[in-house]
């Protein structure tokens, strides 16, 4: 019957699951919830109940299963360690080692689960037919994944791909969340995105659509832009600015195929990953004008979709 | 008597040439020019002349020569093309297969000059200990090789490490070699770093050891800050204010484990490593802060170890 590989993502609230084949088609997805209790000390233990029930229910043998990744809100070490991850309580402990023995599956593989799902993008997503991409989320944060030669660029720390820290305005007196001032996230995060449209409207009287809303979101921001909002207009455009400016950088930086727009904000559509890239080639020397902007398209099933592809890459 | 490698850098004047034994070791190395008549043609089958004049020389039969590496002055494809090297006079040609041709030698590695000796100072450099580096060259231009895990990221169009032209200053109005303006080589290239020096001496009468010299060079800038020269530390301080900020932001999306600064400015010393880094500091975030910061050891033969490491890691 074949072999296959389980794919983790764990999150705060769930553990996202997914059965794939062994040619990387996702066969079953499913949830459990992530407890947190006790340093979170159940989550990896219900992971592997989970991947034996799953696995007695289909009838597939243990000695089927090629491998399981592991996609974990914190920082990861290239051996497979957690460096503490305080979203599910836990400290510092190598959560390869612990599934090998919970689950007796020996090929076990971890990454960040930020970086696990650039690497779902690339592979099945926005970024496939491409081998180095960026994948940024633009959500509450700003981060990056970075994929070249179709593997993880996890950084010495753990930290590569941290372009929402870039810093970018050396004359912001806002602190960021990491304790610096004028960093990209600042710009273009959600939160970036609406604070500055709130203050766009704020102490003057000039028209937009956007103060009919009593909860002004990132979706409202675009609706208005899209409408023609003058205001809306200026608010996005700068954003865009600051965004194309931060990809710029980090284009070159690493110089990748293509970039893939994900998070909240990237689904406002199509416009996004245009006025990005108009924005980009503004602030990119020559040699590196030529780059894909795409939007993301796995949603919230990329973080299995890189788990697995993680177990089918592993040397 | 074991098996040899020969190590190759094309530079514009001459082409440096090293011989190394199967551990890597330097045997001999010598130079040869650069002839740049009828398009180039002739660099190929020089080199390849030299290869064999060398082997008979001291005994050594093609079949024990293990490969031959090469640094290119121009952007090279990941299979080893040229895509136009202006330098040298040649357009879009395979410098491996030619290579290959002419020597009969069947493992041939090609890589851009920079990247090249990027990957000398890793191995046997100031990066030697660390898999992942930053190699910062800061001369007439500011350029750097990255790389991760032991291996040259080349980019997708062989852009990555083009640092240089990272946008840090949107209010900048003079243009920059590449089109732009604002780019970080105008500020920390050797050029910029003069430009600076007499522009803090121009149009005013602060004393200022750097009015004794006629032509102001890097050395005197630096030679008048150790001495405590006010308006030299004026101009070392933004000079490493704005260094600091462009490797911050490499760093912010690569996260190496070392930097290494090469270059005429870094002949300036220790002291070079020491203030960048501390400006480095202001502006990473804090999981980034802990890196190291060294000077370049090998100087022009950088190319030629480089050139010899790839043969040895190329699978």
């Amino acid at each position: 019957m074949g072999k296959f590989i389980h794919g983790v993502d764990i999150g705060g609230t769930t553990v996202k699951m997914g059965l794939f084949n062994e040619n990387g088609e996702l066969i079953q997805k499913w949830e459990i919830p992530t407890i947190k209790d006790n340093g979170g000390s159940q989550i990896l233990p219900d992971i592997a109940g989970a991947i034996k029930a799953k696995n007695e229910l289909l009838g597939i043998q243990m000695s089927d299963v090629l491998g399981v990744g592991l996609g974990i809100p914190g920082p990861i070490t290239s051996d497979g360690r957690v460096l503490k991850c305080a979203n599910l309580g836990w400290g510092i402990f190598s959560v390869a080692d612990e599934v090998r023995k919970l689950t007796g599956i020996q090929k076990v593989c971890i990454g960040n689960d930020a970086n696990v799902a650039a690497l779902g993008e690339q592979w099945r997503g926005g970024g496939r037919g491409f081998d180095n991409i960026v994948m940024v989320t633009l959500g509450t944060g700003v981060g990056a994944g970075i994929i070249i030669g179709g593997k993880i660029i996890t950084g010495s720390n753990g930290a590569a791909g941290e372009i929402g820290h870039i810093p970018v305005n050396t004359n912001q007196t806002r602190t960021c969340g990491c304790g610096k001032k004028g960093c990209l996230e600042q710009y273009t995060s959600a939160t970036g995105l609406m604070s500055d449209a709130r203050l766009a409207i704020e102490n003057n009287d000039r028209p937009s659509k956007m103060r009919e809303y009593k909860q002004l979101t990132g979706k409202e921001i675009f609706d208005a832009f899209k409408a023609g909002d003058e205001v809306a207009s200026e608010v996005v455009n700068k954003y865009a600015d600051y965004l194309g400016r931060g990809l710029a950088i980090t284009a070159q930086v690493i110089d990748p195929q293509a970039f893939v727009l994900g998070g909240g904000v990237a689904k406002n559509g199509e416009i996004v990953a245009q006025i990005v890239k108009e924005n980009y080639e503004k602030y990119v020397m020559f040699a590196l004008k030529d780059k894909v902007f795409r939007l993301a398209e796995l949603g919230n099933d990329a973080g299995i979709y890189g788990a697995a592809r993680m177990v089918m890459i592993d040397d």
